[in-house]
């Protein structure tokens, strides 16, 4: 949760003045995303949501996140849109960092979903993917298998500070994982970043997903992995394999998995949680005196990669062959 | 800006349940207020502001301060209500803490007020002061100049460490401070806090006062020095006479000073930088690791301060005899 750019009423006020949104009547940061700025804007008009993208944003990637917010939204996949200005564009900028006022999504992001919501959350991933097909943009995964190599590197020599055998450890798996990812499997436009605090439900009923800043062209599958490992491990550390497989089943029945697909998913879950465990420990090694955000613990994604380091086969987590049938 | 405390979605509907406030829409944490944790909470009734007490809000205060936003906005001072229950409390607990529900105040606060600004706050002041002298509750000022000598000895020791003789000047100026204190000028509830990120302003028209947690029982005038400290001084550190003239003279034409009174200011100007100065100090010296909220420079108030001592009558923040002929 962060406020990191102060934006005065002043400054809000020359900002707003071209997007015609009438009168500001509130405008609050609010604890929300922790790669930017966020501040909750009510005028006459509407509510909105107003971005500051921070350093960890690249604007050149900004047609890709916005058109795809746009693009999905089109075709009725619920999540935010930004608010364009008379001439088209999608942002402009405010207090010297790129800024876009978003359409306001209602609902509440859950903290400990149950399996009716992860069923729920299986369905609008593959509805996410079916309607990104399309999307005429590409956006190459900078954290993908290829790039961990780089991570691991970046934190190698401090790994065993968090736990004794982590950096051989590290190594060791992700030799496995480049010598055996799949390349040729269903790939477009997938989330890889959908945790729970990234999707609304409102009276237990899927309302919406944002923060797309992670969004990217990788393996449909990977991104249900990442899903899987953030929504199916309980608080102690379990694996839930019933919201496991409705959430997979779920997924199934909006956009039918392969089979090279389905037997892929230990592999796949391995290597999501070695993104996260890399993300994590180098966050985790580089804490900033004074910052406003508390790295999260790497060991959650160490302890959900041994776990699927045991799993032979889809069966693993509730879906085998005649899930495809 | 600070959310303390995360609440689940689940909590949440558990406590709104007897309010009757209908379907939450969107609860979101905002970054506003140091000493709780507040959320704006959107229900198909209306907005609101939910807010946690942390430690620092004594739970017996809150029938002073809950009682006073009630009774200062049935007089016309816009200000938050609280949401009561059926049976007429006006908080109950959440997560393990006080909390309660407040009417949403529309307006933002500024960065950089101007001199109409501070006439308009002057004036509010002044408003707040009438409407709440027949408020039938007391609460002492836990920060008057009755505890400064606490709060110094628990500086004391480090002081230098700030800034080389500043112990030294502290004594001095307490000394003199506690000598010489009015002790007979009017009274009755004041804000105590009133700094522009307080006071809400729409289309540059006062619209609202909050957060009167510092509220108690002192000196009106004492008010009004508070004000002066957080309104009348420049970025640079330069005292804007035009600003005080403006403030104080509204502030009369609502509520007429009394001589003694406005001979006082200095005094009380003094007093007041001592107040955030030693407060400002304390948190300064006693930051937590990893608090959430960054504390801010007591050097600030010890310019004040030394402002205030070279001042010698009300016409250094431009009023005279003639504001109360």
């Amino acid at each position: 949760m962060a406020v990191y750019t102060e934006v005065s009423p002043e400054q809000l006020n020359i900002f707003l003045q071209p997007y015609g949104l009438g009168r500001v009547l509130s405008f609050k940061g609010i604890a929300e995303g922790v790669e930017n700025s966020n501040y909750l804007l009510q005028t006459e008009k509407s509510h909105y949501i107003l971005t500051l993208y921070e350093k960890r944003v690249n604007e050149a990637d900004l047609p890709f996140f916005l058109g795809l917010m746009n693009h999905l939204s089109a075709r009725n996949i619920a999540c935010p849109t930004a608010v364009t200005l008379p001439d088209g564009t999608a942002w402009s900028h405010l207090c010297g960092r790129p800024a876009a006022i978003f359409t306001f999504l209602n609902g509440v992001s859950l903290r400990r979903p149950n399996t009716d919501h992860c069923g729920q959350l299986g369905a609008a991933l593959a509805g996410m993917h079916l309607a990104g097909a399309d999307f005429s943009l590409k956006r190459e995964n900078a954290l993908s298998v290829d790039h961990w190599r780089d991570l691991l590197r970046a934190s190698e020599d401090r790994a065993d500070s968090v736990k004794a055998g982590l950096c051989d450890l590290l190594h060791e798996e992700l030799d496995w994982l480049e010598a055996h990812w799949p390349r040729n499997l269903p790939s477009g436009v997938i989330h890889a970043d959908l945790f729970p605090n990234n999707v609304f439900f409102m009276d237990d009923r899927f309302s919406g997903m944002i923060d797309f800043y992670f969004a990217c062209n990788d393996l449909y599958a990977y991104d249900a992995a990442i899903c899987m490992n953030a929504w199916c491990f309980e608080p102690d550390g379990a694996f839930n394999i019933t919201k496991a497989r409705r959430m997979l089943t779920a997924y199934h029945n909006a956009r039918p998995w392969g089979q090279t697909e389905i037997d892929s998913l230990p592999i796949l879950a391995r290597g999501a949680s070695m993104r996260f465990l890399l993300t994590r420990l180098y966050d985790w090694l580089n804490q900033v005196d004074g910052a406003l955000v508390k790295p999260h613990d790497p060991l959650e994604y160490l302890s959900k990669l041994q776990f699927h380091q045991k799993v032979t086969s889809p069966k693993g987590y509730g879906v085998d062959s005649r899930v495809v049938a």
